[in-house]
């Protein structure tokens, strides 16, 4: 059982740390590192690419709304074709460090308000995943589970994989509870780590109003910016290597 | 006798528009475009690039410090490692664009403060333009003439093209004259003319100090900002082809 | 009878102009100065508080969303605290122009997406209006007609101001139309002057679906960013003069 | 004897903290806050001067370039007009907030590079001076020891407090030895303290190059950033009220 495990990095800006990037980074098999628009700069970017590169973890561009000071998790209503371009020129930035640094883009992913906004929006997600593909077809787009960026790929010929946010709750639909909302984000390790055992068991997540739904995902992102997340992503990591599965970097999860 | 004629485009930003960018394209043979950090946003660079495409205008990127208010005119001091990584982020963002639009990214060049600044500085070249060479080898450096630039570039094993700038003066080193000094941006329109006339006929320049020294420069570089812009840009096409001058793209330059 | 003519002014950003304000300023009685987050940056302001002073124009503080891409008309969704400090932050940079150059601030105002959204939110209405206040209750609100506006305002003991758009189509509940929508914006010279003349004359403005609301307003904005602003702004001044109005200040409207 | 123990405060932005502002400013006298331009936004300087209010702390604005990723520490050149438009700009915005917090703004400094500039550059400084001067001529100037500013302050009739840097090296004219150079920042705690020591015992500070100069300040800056800082800061408090000294607010250092 292939399992991959990321984590969004590159989340400082400036002077400002978020998270601890290299101790996470050699627990990880994929990254998504921020692009300079709601995290990030372009030393910050550099720097982690080559630890990524360092590590053989694959890399994806973390692609959210330009506003830093929010990090990128207020909502915006932008014209759709400055969206566009923004995803854009996130995709480009970060793919030239990867050029300049000899490692390669493997996937994308949206960040905060935006992702939220695609998750949910078939329009928009369908114009969003044809700017990915016609930047690059063979990005794997990395997502949290959602019917109007799965069929969009699907119509667009790339691959979706989706991760599975261990520390987040779920609707009914499948989409993340806002953080707004109180119990949104769940903070403790224990139940944490049994969410994960019963995904990897049962390939199911308990939601917020207490359903069990299906939740197809081989992919489990952890977040790096809590307190104890470098020991809790190591626990995951250890956890399902115990139980036989093999972390595997998102581009190597099919052949 | 090939002779290419370009400008800085995409300088606008949000609401605010600077110079014809569409009168203007099709006058020229390459064009440098902002990338968002003196000028120039994601939307704005994906609209020039498709311009520049439909015109079959050769496409570079034109990489400044990340100061849109002070229009990367004003001397910043950045670590060396921050200035290599706007560097990289500036030509991959473009690139994107490139990569999306179908079109090619044929050449760099160095805007303003940051352009002044590496033109001076030998050890600052080499730096910038390694990290050119890390991104893409291929790459033209299109420059205003420059020591420090071309013997790294040599070293680099990339191309260089001096661009000829007819509406500034040089110093007898043959750097540009700065802007806070008087006259050192020409605007009577007869006399650009008659500094491209001894170009072309005796591939010299008449120096802010009046002395004449060798300006070996096949490319010429006409701001689109000022008043009557497309006009000028258009008489001086003109001249150069009523000359026997063929208009063409910094990478047919040579073959 | 007393109108004020007033104008959004101070929206050019670095090397950016819009507007003709030199040519504008003597024209009107009273000015709305952005404030460096959707437009405007420090020496802009510096330069229009200066002129305004100069011409004995009222100066207020054009309040907006940090949005210089997007001249603050993008719809954000910020927590209230943001809000309510981004309204303190602004009005306080503006207020210390007018402090260092001997003018008095007067007046405020909400620009773009954040002026629609305060029209149209009670609660919102309220705790801006309540920031205002904090901030120096002597200050006079220029709003377009609103009723969440104006009964914070009435409760917080501020003093609002009316202004009519006259180049804007409203609503039947008096609220403008959205920029997005067709003809929202009335560009027809003699269509903008016949709008004043009813307004002077009735105290009504027929709305977008032809309905005739009443509008108190003694106070008139015209926009100086589209092409024949001064010319049209003259004609109106002309037209009110000629009417038997005298041009006054937001803050002599009353005594 | 009456001493000031103040720390740059405020210095987060969006979801970046930098130091225990919470922690630290019962310990302090006066803090400097961050207006937003080189760290700092609208809703952190509402709430920092809303804890310096309730502590009783002097309120001082730590006035810097727009630069928020360098954190005002990279040097950059403006015309003048640029930056005494900032410096007022800046001002204003934090004065806005002690006038909706019913707090008062007592004093200024200039920080990073802007304040390693004005230091060493008496035009500059008279400049800056005269535009704090202009803003409110009873801002005291917190400053380190420089002969530009005081000379400055004097003319424009404004008080000069020199605060002196417990954790950074000086040299022999009495200025701050830049951060790049090795060992410009003092980290051993013993040897802040046995500075402090010196300091109030014999006036005096010893310099880089081992020269022993005058320091005639009454007012100790710590920094809020460093690790332990929270508990250095409350040793130094011990320190200087064991030996009689009395922690005052640095308005309240002269009647």
């Amino acid at each position: 059982m292939k399992i991959d495990l990321n984590a969004d990095l590159g989340e400082g800006f400036g002077p400002y740390q978020m998270g601890d990037d290299d101790a996470l980074i050699p627990i990880l098999s994929s990254a998504n590192v921020a692009c300079g628009f709601h995290a990030g700069d372009p030393l910050i970017m550099r720097n982690t690419v080559r630890s990524t590169k360092f590590s053989g973890v694959d890399l994806g561009a973390h692609v959210g709304f330009a506003d830093v000071q929010g990090f990128g998790r207020n909502k915006m209503e932008l014209p759709l074709a400055e969206l566009e371009s923004l995803v854009t020129y996130q995709l480009g930035a970060l793919a030239g460090f990867a050029r300049s640094e000899g490692h390669t883009l493997t996937h994308m992913s949206f960040h905060g308000a935006l992702g939220n906004k695609v998750a949910a929006d078939n329009e928009l997600a369908e114009a969003l995943i044809n700017t990915v593909a016609k930047f690059d077809s063979d990005l794997i787009i990395s997502s949290s589970s959602s019917v109007a960026i799965e069929s969009a790929a699907q119509r667009h010929g790339l691959r979706v994989e989706t991760t599975f946010l261990a520390d987040r709750a779920y609707d009914a639909s499948g989409l993340l509870v806002p953080r707004a909302k109180a119990n949104s984000v769940i903070k403790d390790e224990k139940q944490v780590l049994q969410r994960i055992e019963q995904l990897l068991n049962d390939g199911t997540v308990t939601c917020y109003d207490g359903e069990r739904i299906a939740m197809p995902a081989r992919s489990i992102l952890v977040h790096g910016d809590t307190d104890g997340a470098v020991n809790l992503a190591a626990k995951i990591r250890r956890y399902i290597e115990d139980n036989g599965g093999v972390i595997t970097p998102l581009s190597l999860l099919v052949n």
